[in-house]
């Protein structure tokens, strides 16, 4: 019996060529796709929420994946985290609504992205923190993030994603926060949407912001130019999680709507 | 000029056969003396103040040698972490005190060990924690630690080294921590000297005590056995931190007397 399942996935994006299946180079899907078929004997196709880029991490990935499974869910779910490489789990795998699709019928999604902000370089942080040694002034930084929060059109950060041309995105918040491991700011953004590379390309023209290259007036100028060319330099991947991604509650189904094709491609 | 330096290191010990140089196998101190000597043109002999094992990490491993330089400590540290690979770094550069040896010098060592305690593994965790999918209770473990402190022989808990035969040991504080990341336990020990070992083998049967395979009564008659097949298995390289040596107020000029011959074998 085909059965529709979902699950939330975990993982280390540093050894991957990011979420999306290509041909010849490791990717998360093909990982969980090959671990699905060495276990239900047939080819399994699974869906992401997020189609991450190289190197970006997830620690709430979600996905849905159809498969011929008799058994119990924590079955499957041992079977596909004993399969999968370390750097790769699988969690919460259960049964996923009828007409559930993992980026379709997400509603918004959050990401994070981890700065190191100190003179040194961190051994320990290098997999999971973007390295900047000029000194960050988190106010200006937040003042302009706080730009961001409602509906723009954020061209200048990204281009648009899914066959759309609309780079329209809703974002239901935005904002720095200190870490309490010494040096760590990280900025969390919660958008009904994202452009491709648009955390990213955020994070690097908040941190001219940061540094002073531009002021909080200058990044809302940026915003509204909706001219791709002005926004700063995209930050590295490393810095970056995918780390949840809302449904409508009660279940997950499929809704149309404005928010239906405006899932993350970051 | 030769000058005698001192410095901190940090490093992700994962793809090191632990500090101490080995033939034909990378390790972090033949790493420090290749670059050291790429820099000053000259063999340079790096001293540590923890021999660290294969996988064991630090943040604050303290080194001194002596090279010839004639510019500042800044800028040797630069070349340092301009040529050493990305999982290790240097800080605090500065003029070591005459006849201070990182090792032999050393009042007391700390030690942190972090365990990853919930049913599913972590990905991004999996480099710098022990996986413990048994629930694992606080109480009796801290119980069982507190047994630790004081002067004791520990020759349940390893072996010694530095070429002496005692196995007494002075533990200043040993403490479990609930971390505010999401199932991370840590052991933090405190001690003016260590077996080999002896983090790891403790970390190993205070788990048990943790799993309710022992009790605290029984960890201490552990303790008290001084019998090395008694204590629980050593736990896994990985989960270990060398977090920072102390030295002599003021100054590191070397010291006699018992502590000088129990540094740091971990």
């Amino acid at each position: 019996m085909m059965i529709k399942l979902m699950a939330l996935v975990e993982y280390d994006g540093t050894n991957y060529h990011g979420w999306q299946l290509q041909k010849g180079v490791p990717t998360v899907q093909a990982a969980l796709e090959l671990a699905l078929e060495r276990i239900v004997g047939v080819p399994t196709r699974v869906h992401g929420a997020g189609r991450t880029d190289a190197g970006v991490h997830a620690k709430g990935q979600v996905i849905h994946f159809s498969a011929p499974w008799f058994r119990s869910m924590e079955e499957l779910q041992r079977a596909c985290n004993a399969l999968l490489p370390p750097d790769i789990a699988v969690r919460d795998l259960k049964a996923a609504p009828e007409g559930f699709h993992a980026r379709h019928s997400a509603r918004s999604k959050t990401y994070v992205y981890h700065v190191l902000n100190r003179p040194l370089r961190s051994p320990v942080q290098r997999l999971y923190t973007l390295h900047v040694t000029s000194r960050l002034e988190l106010g200006p930084m937040q003042e302009a993030a706080a730009h961001l929060k409602g509906t723009h059109d954020f061209a200048a950060f990204g281009a648009p994603t899914d066959g759309t041309t609309s780079t329209v995105r809703e974002v239901l918040d935005a904002v720095w926060e200190s870490s309490d491991q010494e040096g760590i700011v990280s900025f969390s953004i919660h958008a009904t949407g994202f452009l491709r590379s648009m955390v990213r390309s955020l994070v690097g023209t908040l941190l001219l912001v940061g540094t002073g290259k531009i002021d909080p007036a200058g990044f809302l100028a940026i915003l509204r130019s909706c001219d791709r060319s002005r926004s700063g330099p995209t930050a590295l991947p490393q810095g970056l999680f995918l780390m949840s991604v809302v449904y409508p509650a009660g279940d997950a189904r499929e809704e149309s709507g404005p928010t239906k094709r405006r899932s993350a491609d970051v």
